[in-house]
């Protein structure tokens, strides 16, 4: 088993209205918000060929999760049996990596519009993608 | 911008008889091997509910990565125009997670047998997630 460790340096933030987890989706299919992907202005061209209409897969630290959790009740309901994490979407996990799928509204210099996002306002942004498809460029 | 750095600790690490880069597809869909995600013990009851059958979202860190590169010729065609990094699924990013959709082929213990998977061998696994549909648990 390898014992290196990585470090993470958040590209940038999300901005958004929604600021308390409590009213956060579990999905963003599950009726996510619009919210701005704010780029440190250090990783800005990495943005150069995005555009609106874009779909991008955002990667996010889910900074508030618990990483020793290693099994949950699915959607936090206590009469479900316990699943495995890496089984569910639950943020409590070792590397809370967040997926979020999302459609380019608005490119604003260093800045994205974006829906549908769950994520909660100030969670740190790790990478962008474009959705995977035989079309997709590496 | 927030300055915070996240510390990742792999959860396991791939084991393929990919081992060279220059061999590995751009994409598992464009020709991925089979190989085992090897489980740290540590976390091995993360597993719990994953069975053959089941289609995953493998997050890996792409150890070989340049973390410098913000922009790319897609594909690495020289004469393709340069595109930034994070419209492309190029390996070289600040932050080299990869992203792999693959199908459980067994479980065995704290390993499962998956396909199709480009990463090769020894490339540390930072995270497992169901494919998303409105039927997965969070």
């Amino acid at each position: 088993m390898t014992k290196n460790r990585y470090v993470i340096e958040p590209i940038g933030i999300i901005r958004s209205k929604l600021t308390d987890l409590a009213d956060a989706p579990m999905q963003g299919i599950e009726g996510g918000y619009e919210a701005w992907l704010e780029l440190s202005l250090q990783v800005a061209e990495g943005l150069f060929g995005i555009k609106a209409g874009d779909h991008l897969i955002v990667l996010t630290w889910l900074h508030l999760a618990q990483r020793d959790t290693l099994q949950v009740h699915p959607r936090g309901r206590q009469e479900a049996p316990l699943k495995g994490v890496f089984a569910t979407r639950s943020q409590d996990r070792p590397n809370p990596i967040g997926l979020h799928q999302v459609r380019v509204l608005e490119v604003a210099g260093q800045k994205l519009k974006v829906a549908p996002m769950e994520a909660i306002d100030g969670t740190p942004i790790v990478d962008i993608k474009p959705v995977l498809s035989q079309k997709n460029d590496r």
